[in-house]
């Protein structure tokens, strides 16, 4: 099956992008005997670089103890002659706006095994990272004065991109599964009613798994509901994906129930696959979903690569305004990581066995925090929550849903039993946010940093308040990501202090 | 001397961008003693990368046989603590939007020494190489509907960028030395009146140095005009200028006076330096130009890598916009380079001694396809010019000014002498057109690619056709930077084939 003609939902900027005409000559460059002098290319003997040797992890390191040596490759200048799959002379030349063909091919392979897309004629094409991708789909489909679909509390450089373009957010309510299908489909059913003379949103930009900030993860049933809706209302889904492979199993009180004890199971790629969470991708049967992957979290940020998987006439269209921007992603990083993927091989099973241990670290992190929460409070599982009461006490000041992927641990602050929280009631409109405000002080003058839920709000344009607090709740989005075991202990206690300091139970 | 307020030529988009709130917790991380839980960046101890080691040329591999060995590098997880000026921990992290910080000072100090700006508060920051450079400058200034001032003739790909955005170019005639001052004077004096209620237009964009197509270099007397010009009309100056650092000795027939057979004189930094023609940043006492470099000619375009001079007002919006979609060039391109750039030192004098060195080469190349021609033809010189007689006779087929710079030739072919074009003459408007597609053709069919002059000509809207030919006159674009002296050879004699016989001489 393939890709419905979606090409109404192309900005006019986008539908109006020519290709290069220099690019019409590309096709004589392979004739036989020909000798071209019309690209105007630095020549490749004139690139200082002859051979870079790269020293690495084994792709098992984190899995087991068997192959945890130090892997070693090259990307030599003339690297295909010896074995290589790419080499520095055509690797730092201008190369190909959609990426390196045996990465491309690469990708391609891990879209198909690992996502399972739905339609038969998907492309895959690199970018530059997540953020460069969003960018682009922003350039791809919106207009000024365009509304968005978002969650309602979402990552704040996606709607940097858009904001000053005059482009407002339409947030949606969440639930422990992410977007709630009923308010999306109200939304749409009464826009018309609400929003007379605006054109309705027709692009949905969802982070599915580990949600940033809210950690959720959207199971398939919820994806699906999503889905059907935005068919019904021809409503492009954007997948923003980064955290995709880092998906944990269900974190349980009490800690030692995470079984850190037990030694981990043997490695199973076919048990690794089936353990995701399926892909809107995997049930897109009309190519409306643009999912953006990304090596930033599972090989490195500075890589700056990532990729689009979308129907073919949104590439071609992302193509040419690849060519007039950043043209690739960096050689160096397209080189080196073709490289380490091709000596991680065979295929996919590497790269996958790296994937699978990169969770288990992922995974220890957020039981760190979880635990050290749980270790300062007084903590109670109930469903999916946790929740913290001050020690000794039925105060419940805390509740978090530890996340099942992802990096971020977002937390509720109940209010209800702060006195001086109580005392002020009434008194201020925004008072969530005063004392949202007031505890992020608090946390700091303890040394602690921690961000604060309003930096998530969605953007609704000027008139209307960032405010995302809920009645008597405010948030904070801890990271677990980038820690140790002793700084999450120590910033939990100092969190856990301030805490209990300012519901006066110290 | 301070840059003047500028801010009145931002687009609308570029002035309402605002900083990423998540920024704003920056200056709390560096706090004593405090722990951050705030940035969701993965962890470096899972990246999978441990060090890598170049090998690479020496800078005087082309400059002097003395220390043409390789020379090697590190670049290591933990570099900066092994005397790097990376490390891959951070190098690899999330990083400056504007640059790694040594990165940035040793461009900072190249600027100051080889373009010696005459404002004192420029600033440098890094991006993706100049396309990407461009793109961005074309958002900080650009509205749909604006005029944009470039040369008569100029490179497809910058056009691209903003013909579907709805501006257009207005061509600027040009001689042996670039733009011509009194028609951009004229232009802009007679605006109001060519063009009621259009908004002047307010960007020059310009490639000063070995100029694409052209091949012509702007001497600093005429960038004195322009400039004085863009004051008097208050015109922004984009100045690209990729093939700055590749400036050559002027091509002297016959072709045995451009002194291969002469050893290479002594380096000398001094000498070196002085040959450059004048920047427009080094007149720029108002912070009007916008200065992009790039190490794609100089080191390998795919290390996408390259960076903005630009008043301090600019760089700050253009880190805002850089922030939601590159975010930063590749942190292997930045970390090798740095890494290259310090091997090669102490400051700035390997990398000097380097594009010495890279010069000479360009220049041989040049001197390859000049000296072919000259065998092919009977040449003349003439002033700037070369005239190009078909074979013992004194019919004129080609002209060409040898370029000083850069990598291409720009040749003229004079129809008037070619009898089917003198027969057909009066029977179409656009006759030229048609010979050049023909020759085009021709050439292709001799098994010689190169790029016909039509490619290169300024977009006026589509109701203007795009007819850059002057009367009885084509051009064809021929670069000498990707090819060995066998193939200029082989494909100079093919073309002088093609047009001997086109011209019934042969």
């Amino acid at each position: 099956m393939d890709a419905i003609d979606l090409s109404h939902h192309l900005s006019p900027t986008a539908a109006a992008r020519t290709p290069n005409p220099l690019k019409s000559l590309m096709k004589y460059m392979s004739v036989d005997g020909m000798v071209s002098l019309a690209g105007g290319l630095p020549h490749p003997s004139l690139f200082p670089f002859v051979n870079i040797e790269a020293e690495v992890y084994s792709p098992g390191i984190y899995t087991s103890e068997s192959d945890s040596e130090l892997l070693r490759f090259n990307v030599h200048k003339n690297g295909r002659a010896n074995g290589q799959v790419v080499d520095l002379a055509t690797g730092l030349q201008y190369a190909p706006t959609a990426g390196f063909p045996w990465l491309l091919q690469y990708v391609q392979d891990f879209v198909s095994v690992v996502y399972q897309p739905a339609y038969k004629n998907y492309d895959v094409l690199m970018n530059d990272g997540s953020t460069d991708g969003w960018s682009k789909v922003v350039n791809l489909l919106c207009e000024p004065g365009n509304h968005i679909f978002l969650e309602k509390y979402t990552f704040p450089s996606t709607q940097a991109m858009w904001v000053p373009m005059g482009c407002k957010g339409v947030p949606l309510e969440m639930d422990a599964n992410g977007i709630r299908a009923d308010v999306l489909e109200n939304t749409l059913r009464e826009w018309d009613n609400t929003h007379p003379g605006v054109k309705r949103p027709h692009v949905l930009y969802v982070i599915p798994t580990g949600q940033n900030p809210t950690g959720c993860t959207m199971p398939i049933a919820r994806k699906q509901e999503i889905y059907d809706i935005c068919v019904k209302y021809d409503v492009i889904i954007v997948e923003d994906d980064p955290y995709y492979t880092l998906q944990f199993d269900t974190y349980k009180l009490p800690s030692t129930a995470n079984g850190h004890a037990a030694p981990p199971l043997p490695y199973d790629e076919a048990v690794f696959l089936d353990s995701f969470v399926k892909t809107f991708l995997s049930i897109d049967v009309q190519g409306r979903v643009i999912r953006l992957d990304t090596f930033s979290k599972t090989m490195a940020p500075g890589n700056r690569l990532g990729w689009f998987t979308c129907n073919p006439l949104f590439a071609e269209r992302i193509i040419r305004a690849t060519e007039v921007t950043t043209q690739t992603p960096s050689g160096w990083s397209q080189s080196i990581i073709s490289e380490l993927l091709h000596a991680w091989g065979p295929g996919l099973s590497g790269y996958l066995r790296w994937l699978s241990g990169l969770q288990s670290q992922y995974e220890i992190r957020r039981n760190w925090m979880c635990d050290a929460l749980a270790k300062e409070f007084d903590a109670e599982q109930k469903g999916d929550e946790v929740i913290m009461y001050a020690k000794g006490t039925k105060v419940k000041i805390l509740s978090v849903v530890p996340p099942r992927a992802g990096m971020f641990l977002w937390c509720k602050v109940h209010l209800s039993e702060n006195k001086e929280y109580a005392d002020l009631k009434g008194a201020s409109e925004d008072l969530e946010t005063f004392f949202e405000q007031k505890l992020w002080q608090d946390f700091v003058d303890a040394k602690v940093l921690i961000s604060p839920g309003r930096f998530y709000a969605a953007w609704e344009g000027e008139k209307k308040p960032r405010n995302p607090a809920e009645r008597d709740i405010v948030h904070f989005r801890l990271a677990f990501s980038m820690t140790t075991k002793e700084n999450v202990d120590l910033a939990i206690r100092r969190l856990a202090n301030v805490l209990h300091r300012a519901w006066g139970l110290v």
